[in-house]
């Protein structure tokens, strides 16, 4: 029996360019894709989204076939989806925003019921920050594992709200550019020494193609990432590498830094198959062993 | 008794300015990197090489003192000693020449003699290929492993020499960026590939603070670096990782992908030393014992 993993994230229409192509307008946010990643290793996974009057229903009835709880995805009567396109340039190290049409995302004040309250596992996407507090704020005193995701957007614009959601946090989960940018230190080191210090358990630096780290304070782990022959499109891959973590480390007796260890080589094989093509393609035709042969993989390069 | 290893390279004097400060004209070049490297694991380090009439004989005193052998390194009586100086920019991620003196440097047209051409372990460390060409065609018809390490600057001026060196060659040392140049290639899978065809047995692509990868074509081992708290000048890293585990590798019993393995971490920690201060100053002041408390550092970070 899966312990419950709540999921807090956007769920979007996303349009991506990349050299490999165009998507058209595909499925995309962080919290779908936390929440399809997680669903690899868990039962309970419940995510509480919005979307607009606009989105498709088999949108969620594929959700529903991978076993998550859309029953809290607010939809919106008078607004559209939350809507992105952006384009990737060249060898995907960057990319530009083309559009981003907020539509119903003002509009996201999400209240959790008694169950969503009652999950030992929460994990915030990337929303905004003052949305991240407020979920914390209505947990219960005894509070879940907490896991956050943020972004450059955030860290420069509501620089206060990350660090109360960072101080409330078990788990960071930042990217090195990210790390870097919060805490003004250079050597990763150091970068997750200060987040540490804010008073998380743990602190993992994703470097993409490089892998992740994860620091205790104590101890690092060294993640690699796998060694791919194409990426088609890296929409995603931080909310998948977080979902997956977070799905593989509920199927845990404890949470330590050796099932977090496992837990992140699992993270980062769904991040694997999520980057092949665009949106959720891949992950829609991948089966669990393929995941597990990928985590198979990156032990190999130990 | 050691195995003896045969290096070909630069032997410099250098002036460094970097974040942390300059560092006035110190010692430097390739070869005198990869030698000192080696020589922590290697009594029988032949240094090939040449300097100006200019050059303090202090320094090939402390070269001897470490077990190199000098004999073989030619002083030129009316040219000066090479001469590099650089700048680091924020972060070290990138330099820029200052001031490049070749003085001796076109006069350098190593001869081997019988007990040079007789080193089970040849590495031709970042001189032109014609010079890497002409030593590999003087070795004895059954060759000694040979290792290659070399610079954008030969892939853009003299890409089919580079060429020929690499198919002589039984492992390739590159870094990321010229393994990309090099190939054409942008996955690291794909490049590797590449380079093993030439007919390496073995590529190491070094990707700087986020270590490195082995490749044989069937397996691949993903080395991390060491995480510092510091780094002053990153001048020599590369030349101290090829010689730290082309000095590991020649007290192995045999040469296979597990005791290379073994051997890049030890190079990967040596290069870790040398990057903490300027110049040669911190591997002057390390204990082969600091260099094996890196290798465990690393094999923690497992």
């Amino acid at each position: 029996m899966s312990k419950q993993i709540l999921v807090i994230g956007t769920v979007a229409y996303d349009s991506i360019h990349s050299p490999s192509g165009s998507s058209g307008v595909v499925l995309g946010g962080s919290g779908m894709y936390i929440a399809v990643a997680s669903s690899f290793f868990n039962s309970k996974v419940l995510l509480n989204s919005i979307v607009g009057f606009d989105f498709d229903s088999q949108h969620l009835e594929w959700l529903n076939s991978l076993g998550i709880d859309t029953s809290q995805i607010e939809i919106h009567t008078t607004e559209k989806t939350f809507f992105w396109e952006g384009k990737y340039l060249e060898h995907l190290n960057d990319r530009e925003s083309l559009d981003t049409q907020l539509n119903v995302l003002p509009f996201y004040n999400p209240k959790l019921n008694a169950s969503a309250k009652s999950s030992e596992f929460v994990l915030l996407g990337n929303v905004a920050p003052n949305i991240q507090l407020d979920i914390i704020q209505q947990l219960p005193e005894k509070k879940p594992f907490i896991a956050v995701d943020t972004m450059n957007f955030w860290i420069d614009s509501a620089r206060d709200q990350v660090t109360e959601v960072f101080k409330q946090s078990d788990l960071i989960i930042i990217n090195d550019g990210e790390a870097r940018d919060y805490t003004g230190e250079y050597q990763l080191i150091h970068c997750a020494n200060r987040l540490l210090e804010l008073g998380a358990q743990y602190v993992i630096i994703k470097k993409g193609e490089h892998g992740a780290l994860l620091f205790d304070g104590q101890r690092i782990f060294n993640a690699p990432a796998l060694m791919l022959e194409q990426v088609k499109d890296p929409t995603g891959a931080g909310d998948c590498f977080a979902g997956g973590l977070m799905g593989k480390l509920s199927e845990a007796s404890e949470i330590n830094f050796d099932t977090l260890k496992e837990a992140i080589l699992f993270g980062s094989s769904v991040a694997s198959v999520c980057v092949q093509d665009f949106g959720v393609t891949q992950l829609k035709n991948t089966t669990k062993q393929s995941i597990d042969q990928g985590v198979e993989e990156l032990k190999s390069y130990f």
